[in-house]
């Protein structure tokens, strides 16, 4: 069926539900950053891919919404649709709610499947169609009617994190949440986020790519632990030791009952941000509502010693196949065809040699010349390009391994570049540099830093429509929060302090639409450091292994300091990969780590 | 009186009006950075002079808490009290609403002066101690027993700023603060901040030394404009105005009765973090409170192009007058005696010399030595010392000028400094001038940027604990906000974007308890920059117009672009004061100036 044919038969079904709009967003029922096949309901009804995006469907016109990351992309995949793009936070483009409250006669009625969306999100939309008397309907999901070949729910196994990798037994997890849960005095905790579930009982799953996780949801009590997942996902020995353990498995559908069924008088934990719409309507009038976010998500950033430590074994791992990747790149652009998805394939081969590599932690990013500029470009059969031997191959790529995940981007020169092209990765480097160098008193968060990152590119009156940084899950998903780096706080949203054990992405970045892009990413560690009359001081330790190219440098931009955070950088590198390395790799990455004055 | 007797006596009245504790704060009934002889109650009673501080009286014993401007003044003038001194922010120093809870029994009674506090404040403390059921009494002012020979409440003239020099006619103001008002649909706006009233309407005072504001309330509705102060501070003129404008004015202390009087059903704005406690307890049940910043706070705060123009031309003759200081200062110190008081009083001898100068900005601190690690030390003739050709004088020091108001601190090499003292003056310069040098996007506030002054130090395992900037009113509180410099937020408070016309300070600094202190303050103003794909631009430009010691800097530790920094920002100086200057002194000044390499 075409883009304007499911609009067509959506249409029909909005008149016979009497919706005037219909919103469709990303988001799965677990508010996932990234979505199980079955869920991508958005891109199937608008032809976008992004991770981020909502589609809000009336009867005379259709819009999509999402962000600086997919501004190109999504122009590029609307081409020749009726759906008009909404660059959110662009000046004069209206919010969603905006565009509702504009478009909508009064007492009309928005449909959406009220799983897919949060409390939050609707209570946005009403703080300003509320005057209209417009209302909300979350019980239909119209695009389950229109998509016919819709995939199965997946169900996956599920499998076991060893505590070595943990760190930190379940028992000994959920006994600090309980803890929590009483400084709360909260009678029970609501916990539909995938991942902090996963994190949680140390399984990890395969219901959606890319990200470990199992669909589940928890509820937690002083006395029970229930979790409603699809019972066959559990291998037999892992089932038994829940049991033992005290938890109790119940049908994945059955939450709905159970949020329903909650005792009255009771309290209930749960973050209206992340739990979506339909659930939230369950929880009995008579039960208390503790509106605020899930304690399992700060505990999942700070990492405990042993995934620091698993962590970096697994950059090394990744920095071996990622270096060796931009050996063969380099040395082979000129030689052979050399295309994106066929160096996206080379990657993922040589991670794959290494031992203890589960998958990537998101679709690679190749990105040859214009196609750097797309923030999130990930190649296609369709959008496919032959590399030359000029510009910049832009990776950004990530893997999971047994040991933690990564996230690392690489800008590779492929050959010979211009001034401007050297200038401009040399002012991306310097930020990354600055950034990576940071000494920090306790206290201080991603917001404070973010200048670091961007300064040199202020400078020059350019900037990066993106954070500088994120957190990264421990074999869950690449991005997860709640600590960030960017100068920005959402409205409502907490600075969170940067705290040892914590993992950020430092990768500013600048794209030129149609020429190229260049994006330098390295994860960090948050590490403790001296502790005097002053403060408790902070540093950040490099976990990404892997050499800037020097090739795109001009060293004459940096101060003596950058350099001296360059060289120290690459000779960590030359340390921790050349032991790995054969002898040819090691002559190369020993010159592309060679000093520089 | 000593302080001891007083708090006896203090502890008697406490006993007869059933008050287990007694709250004395540094406020006058305005919520004023600095206050009138009238309102020094707590410097009355505890002898700690600081512009911040409170003092808590229990039954057995008393404590004070001050912020780290004044930990060893604070620690230096209770000495031999029974005050316990309590150093607001470090770790394990409780808070004020902690010690209250811990120290006081079931049921007991809080008394203060109800018009010295403000409501939030109260509410801070009642989330601690409503436990305990422990109520408030804000109707009783114990101090004024006490204090017999209490100066009565100023009444000095009222002088009207010229629109010439204000950029804006008070109608106008008005008007806009009205339109402000209906955007928010509020029928009255309760104004008590002295400085928001003296700049909504172009006058000036001189009820508080050092902030030419006057003693009064505002009460504003979309028909009436009712301003509550003694009459007879106000000159013919003016007043036959302000009545041909509508203005009424009505006695200092009605202003309790009309607040009573508000029409039920009508919505009051009022900031219940500045009007005082007992004012918003007037307000009648059926009036609906509208609890937020009040509108003048942000439009005083961007300065008009006017303001901004005199602005620069305060701050060339203050330049003149400083520069003459540090000439004077470095010449003679090893010729005659001079002493911090003495230094003082010369510099405003020759501020007095500057067409248009009214008086200092707030009391100088001309910091000898170890003086000089003591945040905000200000010389008195007990604390006076010689000055010797050696180490630092540390001076912070600003005026009023008809054309503006500024604040700066130079901190001055009296002969050879050590290596260690010339390589944290050079890091406390960098901190500066990155500050200054700061290019940034619309959006971004002081919060994002502080790392840059701070950078250096933190990478030296340093800090200082006080904000890095703060704004500076148009003739009025040489402090003002919303704006500030500092990575930290207080809980509660937002994040206020900088924008064109807002002035900030930009002041780091590094304190050596004992040895000696560095402080470098320019005031810089916010103005637009470039705008292009990637957004508008903001720079900062700098206002203040002296010097930096350029025997206390060692060019080996800065980086060129500090350098060229530097030699940019002396150039501009000697280009703005060299026409001000006899040839002795611009002979000197192009030394001082001159390219450093």
């Amino acid at each position: 069926m075409r883009i304007d044919e499911k609009l067509t038969r959506l249409r029909e079904l909005m008149n016979e539900n009497s919706f005037s709009a219909y919103i469709i967003p990303t988001d799965d029922f677990h508010s996932s950053e990234y979505v199980g096949d079955y869920f991508k309901a958005r891109e199937y009804m608008s032809g976008f891919t992004g991770s981020a995006g909502t589609l809000v469907v009336l009867q005379d016109k259709a819009a999509l919404w999402t962000d600086g990351r997919y501004f190109l992309q999504a122009a590029r995949q609307l081409q020749g649709s009726t759906i008009e793009l909404m660059r959110s936070g662009q000046p004069d483009v209206p919010k969603i709610e905006e565009y509702l409250e504009k478009n909508l006669g009064e007492k009309t009625v928005i449909g959406f499947d009220g799983r897919t969306v949060t409390k939050r999100f609707v209570e946005t939309i009403g703080d300003k169609t509320d005057a209209k008397q417009i209302s909300f309907d979350g019980s239909k999901d119209l695009v389950d009617v229109i998509w016919t070949d819709r995939p199965p729910l997946s169900k996956k196994p599920v499998w076991e994190l060893h505590v070595k990798y943990a760190g930190k037994s379940r028992e000994d997890k959920i006994k600090e949440v309980r803890a929590k849960m009483q400084e709360e005095k909260a009678d029970q905790l609501l916990v539909t986020a995938l991942d902090e579930i996963a994190w949680l009982f140390n399984l990890r799953g395969g219901d959606i790519a890319h990200t470990p996780v199992f669909l589940s949801y928890l509820l937690l009590t002083k006395e029970q632990i229930t979790l409603f997942a699809h019972e066959e996902i559990f291998p037999v020995q892992i089932l038994e030791r829940l049991t033992q353990e005290g938890v109790t498995i119940k049908p994945y559908e059955e939450i709905g009952q159970a949020v329903g069924n909650m005792p009255a008088g009771t309290k209930v934990w749960l973050d209206s941000g992340t739990v979506n719409y339909r659930l939230t309507q369950k929880v009995p009038k008579d039960v208390e509502i503790l509106d605020q976010e899930s304690p399992i998500v700060l505990m999942k950033a700070v990492k405990t010693p042993e995934e620091m430590r698993h962590m970096r074994a697994a950059h090394i791992k990744d920095g071996v196949a990622v270096t060796r990747f931009i050996h063969w790149l380099k040395t082979n652009v000129d030689r052979e065809t050399v295309t994106e998805v066929g160096a996206a394939g080379k990657l993922e081969m040589l991670r794959s040699q290494m031992e203890g590599y589960l998958e990537p932690s998101f679709s690679s990013i190749i990105a040859y010349g214009p196609h750097g500029a797309i923030v999130h470009y990930a190649p296609t059969q369709e959008s496919d390009v032959e590399m030359k031997a000029k510009s910049f191959c832009l990776a950004d790529v990530g893997g999971h391994y047994q040991e933690g995940t990564t996230d690392i981007t690489r800008t590779i020169a492929l050959g010979d570049l211009t001034e401007e092209e050297k200038r401009y990765y040399t002012t991306v480097l310097r930020g990354n540099l600055a950034l990576g160098a940071a000494k920090f008193v306790e206290g201080v968060s991603g917001q404070n830093l973010d200048v670091l990152a961007r300064g040199p590119l202020w400078e020059l009156g350019m900037d990066y429509n993106h954070g500088t940084g994120h957190g990264v899950g421990y074999i869950l998903g690449v991005h997860e929060g709640p600590q960030r780096i960017h100068w920005r706080v959402a409205p409502g949203a907490k600075s969170i302090p940067l705290e040892e054990g914590m993992i950020v992405s430092d990768e500013p970045g600048l794209y030129l639409e149609g020429r190229f892009g260049i994006r330098l990413e390295n994860l960090v560690l948050c590490r403790k450091g001296e502790k005097n009359d002053h403060g408790q001081f902070l540093y950040l330790e490099p976990l990404t292994m892997v050499p800037f190219d020097r090739e795109a440098i001009l060293p004459e931009l940096m101060t003596e300091k950058e350099l001296e955070c360059l060289n120290r950088y690459h000779q960590r590198v030359y340390e921790a990969l050349s032991p790995h390395l054969d002898e040819e790799e090691q002559g190369w990455l020993k010159e592309m780590t060679a000093r520089i004055q």
